[in-house]
């Protein structure tokens, strides 16, 4: 997972424990054009707080991204700690500081240890290497399980061209946002604007729809820098370059979104709510989040339960209008409600075979209107609890 | 716990295992003034649909109600069990069908045992006695783990008076109407009109201020009947008679609320979550529930983990206006945050032993106006999950 113009590396910096690796180092050869998305959560870490006012200049050539500690609620020592050690990375660099950008994650409230980010980055800049990328990926893990990459490439404008990206996230997971952190690189050109409105556009297809537990992080961050070493000629509007570059962007980040729900916290069962037959879009996807976040539903699928009748009931609660006597539910192909009725234990037993399979698509069709929407999920175990529990002790 | 005018009975009726109390009758000497507040879920389970119906009448003199079966998402053949089994009271009381009143609890979409039901109703009839409320509010519950009951004795108009009531809830708790059945009785004398503004009024300091899990039930019913025993003069408008009655009313409403919560499924920790320093009281309200329902923040709790930074993010996230940097945080008196920033391990220790009591309120000021409003709740145990997960099995 080569990306042209793009060097990468990982350290143990010793935020988190000895031997974890909780540091990492993403930069450019130059300066490169960028973009990036934020959370929605009013209470922003500093770092989102920097990293989106240098991006107001479409310019960056550095990430440099933390695990263990989020810099969030920590006021303005969290600034000057976020300037700091973004500030000797550009001086390794030999760059403006303006161009790194920070991003952490981790426990929030307490101050970003900056003694022994400094003192880890010489050799940070040292290791940087074209085939780095996965292990940043392992790097930024806080409670995921695994590491998750996706890429793509194909032609444009004649060209060959990479898109990669790397996500973690596995508790603190809801829509609008619905990530920690998402860094996605490519050597196609493009200009800022045209990166940013790729972003926008990918959101819908990926992140805002999925949800884990409900919750937003202050700390969401998505970045997508171009290093236009494909020498396809800059994307600046509309047209099949930028659509290309689009679908490339929208298979990625589908993919690292649907990575991060099957890595939720404790998540044993992964679902898509799948909401048709509603009177407005907003109305079907506001069903099926409702149905994605209800505890009764996710618990019951943790026991393999074909407990419609709590799918029934988070439907009522949604605010979509419908009538309860047309509802079908089906779990993958396997009806289980018909007209608001439930079709009985045999087609219950089928439905049951479709949880067991770990990974399906709950059905739902309101016969009141014709639009649809979704969201993708997991189930509510006792794991989840430990993790979270447990979390800071 | 006797009120004038009013006797209760409960059977095991087989609709639950054997052995176990699951249906009950709650009948007037004659007809008295009622009044009720139902669900707000567009999925309404058909007793809610016939005792709606009902009581527009503002009377009544009966309520059967069965746990282990919420007849809910059953059709047409719900609505004719409901008339059917009532109907069957009304036979053995010598009353109109119109004067009973049903209500269900129980797994969604059975079709209800009629047979079973009206099996066990002479029994249930020749068992009617004053002194038999708390049968009944043992023969209510499902995942409950102890009956529920409050009562209050006060003076109106010059006479001695009473109030009691119960409830049953532990799961599928939420915000309006956070309840399954609440059922209150009064030997006051007022009419139903006064019984409806009353019982609204009690809501805002009772059932409409507790969480467990978000989960808003197809079932969810308050009843209130008023014999008019006491001998006070019926309390037909605004006045000292009506305040007290609505303060007995509020008595008896905010324990039982406080007690479903305390029973929330799972739950170690009971707390209070008390915002304050709000732009309006809708903004205190709506951060209140976010902070309440955030999943991190119960399993935090769980945990007796001060996790602060989880209460910030959701504060964040829950559409209240405020600066990050001006928010104030304390468990009961231990103050772990001021201006946005925690005070340091020395207060978090403080705060964790308040956790450690297991009832507590969470104070906190969003310092940026003068509104306040507040939340019940509690914490998210492993054992949710396995209530839950395990439900029908």
């Amino acid at each position: 997972m080569i990306i042209p113009g793009f060097r990468f590396a990982a350290a143990m910096a010793g935020i988190k424990k000895a031997g974890i690796w909780d540091l990492a180092l993403m930069a450019a050869e130059q300066p490169v054009a960028a973009a990036g998305v934020y959370t929605t959560n009013r209470v922003k870490a500093a770092p989102v707080l920097l990293t989106r006012q240098r991006l107001r200049s479409g310019q960056a050539q550095a990430i440099l991204v933390n695990a263990g500690n989020a810099n969030a609620c920590t006021g303005d020592q969290g600034l000057i700690a976020a300037r700091e050690t973004t500030g000797e990375v550009a001086q390794l660099l030999k760059i403006p500081d303006r161009l790194v950008l920070p991003a952490s994650t981790g426990v929030i409230g307490q101050p970003l240890p900056v003694g022994k980010i400094k003192a880890a980055l010489p050799d940070l800049v040292a290791n940087l290497k074209p085939e780095g990328l996965p292990e940043v990926a392992r790097a930024i893990m806080t409670t995921d399980t695994r590491p998750k990459t996706a890429s793509f490439q194909g032609k444009i404008g004649g060209q060959e061209f990479t898109l990669a990206g790397i996500a973690k996230g596995a508790g603190m997971i809801h829509p609008d946002m619905a990530t920690l952190l998402v860094f996605v690189f490519t050597d196609a050109a493009a200009t800022p604007q045209v990166l940013k409105s790729l972003l926008r556009s990918a959101l819908p297809v990926s992140f805002n729809r999925i949800t884990v537990d409900g919750d937003t992080s202050t700390n969401d961050t998505i970045l997508l820098l171009a290093s236009g070493k494909a020498g396809n000629s800059v994307i600046g509007e509309a047209g099949p370059e930028m659509a290309a570059l689009g679908e490339a962007l929208n298979q990625v980040m589908g993919d690292l979104a649907r990575q991060v729900v099957a890595d939720g916290e404790g998540a044993r069962h992964v679902f898509r709510v799948e909401v048709r037959g509603a009177t407005t879009t907003a109305a079907a996807r506001k069903a099926a989040m409702t149905v994605a976040l209800s505890p009764l539903v996710k618990t019951a699928m943790a026991g393999e339960d074909v407990n419609w009748g709590r799918i029934m009931a988070a439907l009522g609660r949604s605010g979509a209008r419908f009538d309860p006597e047309r509802v079908d539910i089906a779990f993958g192909e396997a009806q289980v409600v018909k007209n608001g009725l439930g079709l009985g234990a045999a087609a219950e037993a089928r439905a049951q075979q479709v949880i067991k399979s770990g990974a399906f698509t709950l059905n739902i069709d309101l016969n009141a209107g014709a639009c649809a929407d979704y969201y993708e999920t997991c189930d509510y175990t006792e794991d989840y609890i430990r993790i979270n529990a447990d979390y800071r002790s």
